[in-house]
Parts: C-alpha cells; structure tokens; sequence
C-alpha cells in the first residue's frame, strides 16, 4: 500500500522555481478508513529511522538536525514523538526555543541555536528554531525594539529580513560542509483545524496543560505569519537544505511525511557502523580467548 | 611625541591589494631608550580603552571580540594584560583555545568560539581562536585525520582552507553586522626572539610555568606556519574585520600598537551612557528626594 500514499518530494522546496505558500495544502483529505495505512508506514519507517540512527551514533562522522517550524498545535511535539519514537534517546538531543532569555538576546540570534547543536553522530530535535528571529520576531516587529548599533538596523524590514536569510543561508551551507544535515519541516496546519486542537485542549484535562490562553493571540496575526513563512521558506530553500512543508490537518499524513524526509536524509548519509582496524580485530579474538579460558 | 611613535593603520589589512607576510616587519628596531615613549602612550591608550569599556557596558548595543594569533612566546597573555590593564575585569571575557576537548572535536569547529562569545557590551579576549583551525590544523594535516563525511574533505587541501577561509569571512560579517566587531591581531615574532623568549623562560625560576617543552616542535615547522599565517591572513582580511599585524620582537611596540588597534574599534563604535527617560529621570529625581527626607 505504500506506493498509494503521498510522496515527501511533492512536498520539498530546494530553491528551484517559485514558491507559493498558499498553494501549499494544509489537508490531503485522505478518507478516516486509509489514514490506518499512513499509520503503519509511520511505524515502518520509525524503525528504520533507529537503526540507522544506531549506525548514525556508531560512525560518529554526521549530525542532523530535524528542525520543526510551525503555528501551536500543528503538532510539532507529537510529530518528533511519533518520528523518533523507536530510536534510542541516548543519541537524540532535543531543545525547544522558548522565549530568549536576557543572556539569548544579550548574544547575536544564531547564538542558542548553535551552541545547542547536537554533536556529530547525533539526531537534534528542534523544536522550533533560529528560524524564530525571522518568524515571531518579523511579525510582531520585535526586531525595532532590541538594542543593536544602528549599522544593524538602520534599513528597512525587508532588507533587515533578507540580510537574515542571506546568513541563514551561509550558516546552513557552513553547517553542510561541516558534517551536518538540516532537515526543515513546517508543518502547514489550517486555522480551522487549530480551532479545533485548542477546543481539544481545552476540553481534554490531560491536554490541559498544553493549553495556554497567550497562544490565540497569533490566530489575529495568522496572515502575518503566513506572509513571513512564505519569505522565510522561498528564500532560505537550497539543494543541501530544502525545507518541506507538510499538510498537517492530519497528523497521521503529517507525521508518516516527517518521517520520510528524516529517513531519506539518513539514508543519504547512509552511516556505517566503523570497521575495526587490523590490530583491533586480532586484539578482540586474543581477549576473546583468554575470557573463554577464565584467564581474565 | 605621540606622532613620532609608529601608526597603527600601516599595519592594518583590509583585503585591498596584496599582502605578503615576509614583507612585514617583527621589529621596528625601535632605540631602547625611545621604548618609554611606547610605554606612556600604551598606559594613555589602556586608560582610554577602560573608559570607552564603561560605557560600551552601560550601552550593552555592541560586543567587541580582541582576538591575538601567534607563535609561542610572541607576547598573547601579556599583550592583553597591557592592553586591557585599566578595564573593569567584570566587563572582559577572556577564553583560551586550548587543544579541542573530545565534545569541541565532534562539533563544527566553529562552535567552541561562537559558544565562548561575549555579550554585546562586552570585551571578550581570545587567546587563540577559531584560526587554531586553518594554523595548527594545517600544518600538522590534522584535517585528515578527523571523522568526516567524505563531502566535507574528498578536495585537495587548498580547496579545504579556501573553504574555510570563506566560512570564517562569512561567520565575521555576521558578527559585524550583528553589532560585533572583531579585532585580529598578529603578533609576528620572529624565531630568533622567540628563541631568546624561550631562553629566560627556563632562566626565570617565575617562568617556568610557562615552560613546555612541546612547544619547541613549532621552531622546526616555522615555515609551514609562516606560509598558514600569509594565506589565512590574506584571505580574512576585510574592510569590517581587518588583520593588524604587529611587529612583536620588542614587547612595548607591539603592546601600544595592539592597543590602538583596540581603541580605533571603540572609538568607531562610540558607545553612550544611555539617556535615561523622562519618566526615569522623573522617578530618580523623586526617589532622590525621599531618600534624602529619610522617608525610605
């Protein structure tokens, strides 16, 4: 059934031609009765996602970033729980971007992001990202407020904006060349279905606690948001470091993609586990031996 | 006899036209009995330097990064000791790049500095910095023995320091036009003083701290770090983040040179007590008056 189902690079934007944000589907629609077939492939492909992290960790050569972006209650969270939910948790590092804290904003914007990166061998979860200086920080014009010599700012949003692309750009290209991976998921959620997943919150005590009234504010600002997604995704799409955007109305659709951009990433790493030496393999069958033997 | 002493922009690097290290100077031969001339102006200039850093502080718009390369025993602590000597400790953050920890190793190499920044208002020191990675690791073919993946070093290795060269102009110009500046110093000893440093170092029974024995490999690969230090310098050397290469065979010359390097920045950067507000102004003036009533 897999070949039935919907296919990430229909969903991959690497710079090649335009890109058109409100062209981009929030819901497939895919009928309730096939949604268990996304389910299953998710599950598949989660576990194919472990094993390769396991020789991912073991070579220790590349690092990936599996960075989600998108409006609350896309399902950013449930997303990577779902996506990494085989993988050992030991070689996974997870970091929300939360407000900046004084010391974030006292530093420049890529600061926390990159001092946050996992180390080579490792998958990083962000959960949202740097990406949040181009996002939050456009709509509601915090950029106007901070304390910057007047070089930085002295220019209007858009070339403020496009600046920031531009070192998105050459820090993400830096990133590459450096033994990393940038996998870019937004998750493209309607603002009906918001609706209805801040209800669900509400309404579920469990969810409760996910539920924050501060987060209907930026239902006002949705086309804001939308408008600056649609520059930041057209503009910081390369070949090395595509971004997805990903219909999110239904999360099994949403997660079974997620999980096949991280996975085509990993393949195309294609990790080893690292062959030992000569040496090491005569050094393994000699201690072998002697542990047999009950000589050590 | 300020004006008689050498001028800091004869030794400043920019990128416009060749540079050609073997042409620059490591010692202006200055008469020892015109050095005190170089002592009083340095003290002058770190008296300014402290005051300029008070209200860079106050200000917290712009961060300053006094970065020294060198070879062993060219003067890097003791020149920013000088330098730095009238400044409020509490405003400078000083890091040395020591050999790269395990956990530095499995990051890009980048990260180690960028983790280590100061914040903006902030003086920060580095002994040694990122160039470690175009400097030592060249020279001694590092690079190749690192984990990577294959895309990041199948290249010949002046394609790999092209590369980096061109990740550090690009990282720089995002600090600069992030409100950083970056000041880079070269402190060119040469190797017949750097013998004679060596020397009083196992002379001085207070020196011998500063002793290693390892650092003495360096002398028999002096070239290949001359031909290091020429490229990177030629090819990061820019109009926002030039190099200042200094002449370090007499300790007083390249400390009053490095410090007017360092307060061309500040003053460039012109930092301001900030204004306080009219409501502020009008809060202190009421406080001011309880306080002196004894009312609080």
């Amino acid at each position: 059934m897999t070949e039935d189902l919907a296919k990430i690079k229909d969903f991959r934007f690497d710079g090649d031609g335009e890109f058109d944000l409100s062209a981009c589907p929030t819901s497939l629609e895919v009928p309730d009765e096939q949604l268990e077939f996304y389910e299953a492939a998710l599950e598949k492909n989660a576990k194919k996602i472990a094993k390769l992290q396991e020789k991912l960790f073991a070579a220790g050569e590349e690092g990936v970033v599996f960075l989600i972006q998108a409006m609350d209650a896309a399902g950013k969270d449930s997303t990577a729980k779902h996506v990494l939910a085989k993988c050992n948790p030991v070689g996974i590092f997870d970091y929300s971007f939360r407000t900046p804290t004084k010391e974030e904003l006292a530093h420049d914007y890529l600061w926390r992001g990159h001092c946050h990166m996992p180390v080579r061998g490792e998958i990083g979860f962000f959960n949202r990202s740097y990406y949040e200086d181009v996002l939050v920080v456009r709509v509601n014009g915090l950029w106007k407020g901070y304390k910057w010599p007047k070089r930085c700012f002295d220019m209007d949003e858009q070339d403020f904006f496009d600046k920031r692309f531009r070192q998105i750009r050459d820090y993400e290209r830096y990133l590459y060349e450096n033994g990393y991976r940038v996998v870019k998921i937004f998750l493209n959620v309607s603002l009906d279905e918001q609706a209805n997943r801040f209800i669900r919150r509400i309404d579920k005590p469990d969810k409760n606690y996910k539920f924050s009234a501060g987060d209907l504010g930026n239902r006002a600002q949705w086309e804001q948001y939308m408008a600056a997604f649609q520059d930041s995704i057209a503009k910081t799409s390369t070949k090395k470091n595509p971004w997805f955007v990903i219909p999110a109305d239904q999360k099994p659709v949403a997660r079974y993609l997620a999980s096949e951009a991280l996975l085509k990433a990993l393949k195309d790493i294609d990790p080893e586990f690292p062959e030992p030496g000569e040496s090491a393999k005569q050094e393994m069958a000699e201690l072998r031996a002697k542990l047999v033997a009950g000589e050590i």
